[in-house]
């Protein structure tokens, strides 16, 4: 068991009053700085706050239930995020999760949503680069309250949804700064061609902090996935732009990639052709998912609070369907670089020395 | 897209007739042979035959619920689960799934079950080894429907409920056939030490079969997990491992691990350690899952039939919730092996040369 921690801490780490953390935990966060409720939710993260759920078990006779939308809960990134929203609405709030998966197709994403409000479900965590279609717009129109993942808020005409999202175009530019701090100057950027707002964020990321760098030859590396629906695409996707990686006429030192599936493939390619990691190639991802840590060179990575973003998206889920009338919101969470072994320091006559992992 | 599968086909497969296939389509199950059902739906998996949703989709006036309890979401091998669970119900049944993620924890567990009464669900797939207590013993008495995954029924006291689970001890001797078949006569499982039902058969299956094959020397070797409710506890578990294994004074030349998670925290333990997988050992693993097939060598493995399974146990819920009076079963699937390259053949004077895989 851990042991328990107070409030009091978890004001101090965020650097805000108790109130403060008390508006977070029980919901009353309508009229807070988007920026100063992350901040708190990364303290609860953090230091592991178990909120009394007791205290604020809703008396509704049964268990309320949020609807779940995800491409498929088999990618091992909506399974672990799937366990933290289910954790966030069971402790904080007594719900229950619906998970529908819906492989990016707009018929069985509709069907779920008629699926939720045909059983009188009113929330739902929406994970979609279909956002802005119209079956969640109609959905919306007709009562359901949402919440939408890794997609930030887009010009044009909006939607009345809360969006949460990590920072992507920072995480990305912490990324090249890393290689850029252990001597980097030919870096590459390999992600899948799909145009997803959260994947177009890393690459202007990616390609701003390399200008800043002065980095001129910076390019980007891509292509399609067979398919995005599974469990290993990515990192299948990975493995085979390796070649394009290493056929390079002036092969790139360091790659950030644009996950740790994808990161965990290139490391696999490269080696399995013949070249050392981080030796050779350093290679760095995004997410700090757990095969991060297994494989040999562990990775390093910049973190997705995936905890921290799924307590926000069920507490707005809950304050929205209490409160109405209140204004949705745009939350963008900070990242952080996790060091493990796959990248290495390139010397001035091109030599390279790995870089001891801190954490 | 592929092709349009015919139910003749299925038939052709299965070696059974066309009204038996309609029937275990069609969730009339009842007095079948649960080998014969078992063995249609294993066509039905291999062919990707697509059962034509909108003929059987039930006019309630909204989707039925069925519940999905199990220990973590997160942990890769569930997720896959979730999907195949909730792609069955979905495309057979128009079924949602409710996910409870329990952590093998009692109050956990009848929390979950209190809570899918209270909204009326009365169907629910378990995968726990605590199915014998009262918590799941009151639900089924209070009308649940249940199906038990991967625990086959015990002697004992039994529970109304219908038992799916692979044949465990067969995949242990398959697995352990395979690597006697290449010439390995020093041979080791590699197991957590927490004793469900179906580790027990797996470890029971290694020992009859190394026992038939005169290897008296076979060993088991085990420890605890740190947890055994994330993602990659089980990965971590099977690296820790690899210091009993490579220390033993007549290290083993084969080993099977209890699943593929653990098959390839030993593959990365033992190529971090300076030995050579498969040329200074052979390891296979249990399972098929996506990430067998990507790390180098590629695992070795025995494969769970994940999707015939989740077909059955949805069919039966079905079929169970139309019929309250039929009988409960138990199904058992057969698995079969999958060639990648992390085991090689032990020649006479101990020589080593790996197999090349066929699949």
């Amino acid at each position: 068991m851990r042991r328990m921690v107070r409030l009091q801490e978890v004001a101090g780490r965020a650097g805000v009053s108790v109130s403060t953390v008390s508006n977070v935990v029980n919901g009353r966060t309508d009229r807070m700085n988007p920026d100063l409720l992350a901040r708190v939710q990364c303290a609860i993260d953090e230091l592991g706050y178990q909120p009394n759920r007791a205290a604020r078990f809703l008396k509704t006779g049964h268990t309320p239930l949020i609807g779940l939308l995800v491409p498929s809960i088999a990618n091992p990134i909506y399974g672990s995020l799937a366990r933290e929203v289910e954790v966030a609405a069971q402790e904080a709030h007594g719900y229950r999760i619906l998970v529908g998966n819906t492989y990016r197709d707009p018929q069985k994403e509709k069907q779920f949503l008629d699926d939720l409000l045909s059983h009188g479900i009113r929330g739902v965590i929406i994970v979609s680069p279909l956002l802005e279609q119209d079956h969640f717009r109609d959905a919306i129109k007709r009562g359901l309250v949402a919440v939408s993942y890794d997609r930030r808020l887009v010009p044009g005409p909006s939607l009345d949804v809360d969006y949460v999202s990590m920072d992507n175009a920072a995480a990305a530019r912490i990324a090249v700064e890393h290689l850029v701090e252990h001597g980097h100057r030919r870096i590459a950027y390999v992600t899948a061609s799909g145009r997803t707002v959260s994947r177009l964020d890393k690459i202007d990321g990616f390609r701003a902090a390399a200008r800043a760098a002065g980095l001129d030859n910076a390019e980007i590396i891509e292509d399609e996935a067979l398919s995005e629906f599974g469990d290993a695409e990515m990192a299948q996707l990975g493995r085979a732009l390796v070649r394009t990686v290493a056929e390079r006429g002036n092969r790139p030192t360091g790659i950030v990639a644009m996950n740790d599936m994808m990161a965990i493939g290139l490391v696999l390619g490269l080696q399995a052709g013949g070249l050392r990691v981080p030796d050779d190639v350093s290679v760095i991802g995004i997410d700090d998912m757990f095969l991060a840590g297994i494989i040999e060179p562990g990775i390093t990575t910049v973190r997705l609070p995936l905890q921290a973003m799924a307590r926000t998206m069920v507490d707005r889920i809950v304050h929205r369907l209490q409160h109405p009338q209140s204004a949705t919101e745009q939350f963008t969470f900070p990242s952080h670089l996790v060091v493990r072994g796959s990248v290495a320091t390139v010397g001035r006559e091109g030599s390279v020395r790995p870089v001891r992992a801190t954490s």
